[in-house]
């Protein structure tokens, strides 16, 4: 199927915007991530008391900066793809929406602008610059590995769980009289999640004879099932370094109608749509 | 040996209520599974006090209803076993007796219908749905491997034991006179178990020099061998995939006469008392 | 060479407190541990203020009664072996004697019978017993593992004491002003052990945006470097199982003459001194 | 190339100071190393103001002589090498003269010379010394382990910085109000971290149940995904163990000229500059 006739600037805007294999792409990838870890870390500041407090008016200011130029580069993207709202249902297209949206509805609704945190998910985009070079294969290693782990840790935290709803009602039952802390079963539920992940904030800790008997076991038992999910993803990332998967066969390459990704360094046309993909 | 001569009902019972196999008898596991969780969760709420004193009437009303229904799937069991002995005293018949008891004996005795906890037991019955699929493999992977490093894990907890008890003596004759923490042996080794398994509730941490830099060394050597019970259970995970154990070859079936499971999906007769199965 | 004339009961008494392989020789390993770990469990109790009040004439008796028992056990020991020297100067002949001596030193300075916790080593016998059985594989292997790694273990514990001395002193220069919990270079230190091997009390804890800055680049470190030993162990513990080693060709029997250890199953005479071994 | 005609005391002192193959040379490295370890001693102590008190005259005498040994060390090593600039601005020499600058400026600015720590990092020349004997095997396949693992490690790193921005942005919004340890993003994200990586202080914790529910959901993810880099790292060294690299083939010796480091055991001329090296 030949490529339909399209306005060249728009053809030149999606491959700049949503590709990342072409010098101008990658740029523009680069600046956006560093625009979005600045608008995120102002959003940070601004939290700190202090500093709202003395810099509120600037803090004001770089809000809708960043706003104003994430709602461009939006519509932008809707401009240049051929069907928008594709892209505005797809995961991407919801975040970036989502990323502009609080400062305009705190207009409305006050205190609603700290959601722009959410603006953090945009950063996903980053693995799409890491695709490019020998991220790729790290990349694409680590998730082979937990995709092959997926069911054996399902079954694992089934039991974890299935356990500290056990052991912090036991712990209820021991403690609950004598300890406020352990108030009721979900915070001792909480407790033995705090206990069995070895994190131990030290909160709520037992105070009776047989309570820290009791945490004493949950602790060993803690240290001993953390191999079950090392020894899981271990088993995996040896297997796939003893028989590694074939060398990357795709680019970075979105179809600009459909949107999907996933093409050969070769594809001419999509080999989901049919569509002529950019060079 | 041919069947024995039974009421059709009863057949059917048996199938829907204690085999997987059939999308009656999943559906009927998946509905008690969920009956289960959410009879769970209430003993979880009514321990919060403030949910407890508003809708102590709602609770009241649902844990009889559970129990009831608990009641009655209990007796059912007991129906369409063929030796319901056998089944009452088998760890799954022991759990829903005692998953029913605590509502009839908070009648005589106030206090013990938190008891009803121990319901989360029967939720062990998931790993039969689990069976099914590709979850089977999963579990079966991590138990055997869990067993064939048994004798490790044995060693390893007995030296752990040894060091923490040697250790938390130790801290006591070090810290004891200064630090009301550390006030008697007992005391020691649950700090010496604390520290050792990198939990760190900080309720009991040293004051004094020694005591500090002893805890170091523990911290540190607490690092080093948490390394061997990850190390054994990884190798033991690396050996099951290099040689994955066949493929499994038993359904869900469970013999109505004796009770016991573990029969090859082409058997028709059981295995262990040569009575006829379901089909 | 031929066997020394012997009188019969210091033969029969060699071979039944000194060796594991006859029921004789078991069966009083097993009672000796017993009583050993009972004796530990009595010290740890009466360190318990409580119990102390209330059973101190209990307490009394049980200690005394343990001593009398040990150092009869001591005095046999001495007896039935060839060499009482080189036996009192072996590690367990050392642990037997400090295992009773504190008792007596306690009746001419007072507060100094705690030390009888050092009985506990005794237990370390218990390895004795494991010999037997499945578990003298499990064991050699976790030894055999550990050896194996010690030289990358020693160069890995090198570099983490290198940066916790680092960490500690740059904390202390950035924390040491503003919080009096950092107020010397060797407590930091200590603090960058809790938190470098994710103990984490919470005793010592950064208050300003620097320190607990560099506090989460240390937790991240520590996360990160936990990989390295259980790596190294992993290692070798697959590397064990992929070429286990040949089957144990050693028995628990000990000579009478020189008190080694380590003769084939096949041994009449001692590998060391040629002295006849026991039945 | 023929070597250079120089002062053979020169070339002496360069083959004592700055190689570590000949006994001379190893013994100049071992009492280094122990003067820095011992001179990073008594920074530390002095540190501790009980101490610095009472031996303030001490104290004072010690570093001035610390300091006037190691200025003369650092003028010799500056004499006898070839290229004195070259080495000034390489790593080691930075180090050495950081470790003897803070006396000297503490004579015009108080309050400085705890900056003398930083001799603590000279301390790293210990590889130099490890390097020989089968120490040298066991930091290569560390080192090579840790470089193979980089780019996944890089790729896992990024991701949990990702995850503990958001969760902590999450838990900001969650708990803000009503907790005033979660004052701010970047102290929540502190918490965060403190959480993911199971170290678990305690200063700061969840108190609403949402934060709880929340937080258990961090610590099981936590304690998930510690298996991926004990995965990584365990995988490399797994593969170093089935095909280790080829025997250590450079020794300690470093160029006068070049001052580089990594010439074979056979090796005549510097393979870098073409200069003859020690015999």
């Amino acid at each position: 199927m030949p490529a339909r006739k399209q306005a060249p600037l728009r053809e030149k805007l999606h491959e700049v915007i949503f590709e990342a294999d072409t010098p101008a792409g990658k740029a523009f990838d680069v600046v956006l991530l560093l625009l979005i870890a600045i608008s995120v870390l102002v959003v940070m500041l601004e939290s700190v008391s202090v500093l709202h407090d003395r810099y509120s008016r600037l803090f004001l200011i770089l809000e809708w900066s960043f706003t104003i130029l994430f709602t461009l580069e939006y519509l932008l993207r809707l401009y240049c793809v051929y069907r928008p709202l594709k892209y505005a249902g797809s995961f991407f297209g919801l975040v970036d929406l989502l990323a502009i949206l609080p400062t305009y509805i705190g207009l409305l609704i006050s205190g609603t602008h700290y959601l722009l945190v959410i603006r953090a998910l945009r950063l996903l985009r980053i693995f799409r610059i890491f695709k490019m070079g020998h991220f790729l294969s790290a990349g694409d290693v680590i998730i082979r590995a937990l995709k092959a782990s997926r069911a054996k840790i399902t079954v694992f935290l089934s039991a974890v769980l299935l356990i500290v709803v056990i052991i912090g009602s036991v712990m209820y039952l021991v403690e609950g009289g004598k300890n406020e802390s352990f108030s009721n079963i979900p915070l001792s539920i909480y407790w033995a999640i705090v206990t069995l992940t070895t994190v131990g904030y030290g909160d709520i800790t037992p105070v009776t004879g047989i309570g820290q008997f009791l945490s004493a076991l949950v602790m060993i038992l803690g240290y001993a099932i953390i191999a079950v999910p090392t020894g899981i993803v271990s088993a995996e990332f040896i297997s796939e370094k003893s028989s590694p998967a074939p060398a990357p066969t795709t680019t970075t390459q979105s179809c600009r109608y459909c949107g999907r990704e996933g093409h050969a360094p070769d594809a001419i046309y999509c080999k989901f749509c049919g569509e002529k993909l950019n060079e």
